[in-house]
């Protein structure tokens, strides 16, 4: 068996448990996001506003390596919140979260936030069964990422530029990043976010709004 | 065979290698540094101003998942620099590397940097043959990065704190970040850098030079 069956299979694995996931999510009438983006670029802080906003229409699960920082973070802003720590793995699969579905209460909850691991490569191609992909990419990370991490930016249905408050400091071409965006996906949304002004924030949320119509 | 057999396969086969490239390595007289970061905290920014300061005393080998922009910009400041495109694969082997060299025109260099896949997770167990580990963080990130990534900074034997030109307008506490690096890895130098005010860039070219002494 040499490694490329072993990937192979390890996918097809994956895309069986998603589907599953998928029905499950469908059943309990949840709108599920997979959020993905590079360390740092503001995942939490985003989660942690709508968290504000949504409170218990909103369930988080969060993957991390190590550390229950997220988890705890979106919890103090009024969401649940349940944190998969993933040991060594640099994205979370179909499996992680089926394991962990059971956990959610999920009364009142309509949309469920899956916060990956910070990496623009593996968690791109792993579908955890959820409704759309979000980007997030930020100011200080340089304009170039959609073209480098094209197998993300094709398959995001919405790109949330972030961090836009520090525009004024950094070399970023915001017009630039929009129309790679859109070379890749023609049909992405993109957002620009400032977590610390809020600016931009009102249009994010009519936008999840409009995923539940 | 399962998941984890094929895993640790991969990571005995990757460290024959690695052990192979760091013969080469000797034998050449190359002091190589493993770049290791997130995407966009300004590995290739710091690689620029090295290679307008080292010029043919530095060779890069750039990991990117697709494009040649990196090396591209490197080239232009000076260096040679050569590019692997890993495809989909998040994290560079010793068997890409080792596969490279022959490339590499090493008459006058010393420094040898792979500059890694952005990336804190997989990049960090996979050893290359390299001398040491640098691991960049920049200050819009976020001021936890080791604490989540602790397999990278226990790892690295030099940290960069990048984008200080930034910390005024950053929620970003640099005592901590130094104080978490060094409970992680006491010997660890840190350095903080502005690749925009060069700040703290005379103090990382000193460390280089007293690598290769």
């Amino acid at each position: 068996m040499n490694k490329i069956d072993v990937n192979v299979n390890a996918q097809l694995e994956n895309n069986k448990t998603a589907a599953k996931n998928r029905e499950f999510f469908k059943k309990n009438n949840l709108f599920v996001l997979n959020i993905i983006s590079s360390p740092g670029s503001g995942k939490t802080s985003i989660l942690e506003l709508m968290a504000e906003k949504l409170k218990d229409k909103l369930c988080v699960i969060t993957g991390d390596i190590q550390t229950t920082i997220d988890a705890d973070r979106i919890t103090k802003a009024g969401s649940q919140a349940i944190q998969i720590e993933t040991g060594g793995s640099c994205h979370l699969t179909a499996f992680m979260i089926e394991k962990h579905l059971s956990a959610l209460k999920l009364s009142d909850c309509r949309f469920l936030v899956i916060e990956n691991i910070g990496n623009l490569v593996c968690p791109a191609t792993y579908d955890l069964g959820e409704n759309i992909k979000v980007a997030v990419v930020s100011t200080t990370e340089g304009d170039e990422k959609p073209i480098k991490y094209p197998s993300l930016f094709t398959r995001a249905h919405a790109v949330i530029i972030n961090k836009i408050d520090l525009l004024p400091y950094v070399n970023f071409n915001i017009e630039r990043i929009e129309r790679d965006c859109y070379k890749l996906n023609n049909s992405a949304k993109v957002f620009k976010l400032s977590c610390k002004t809020k600016q931009g924030f009102a249009e994010w949320l009519l936008y999840l709004e409009s995923l539940l119509t």
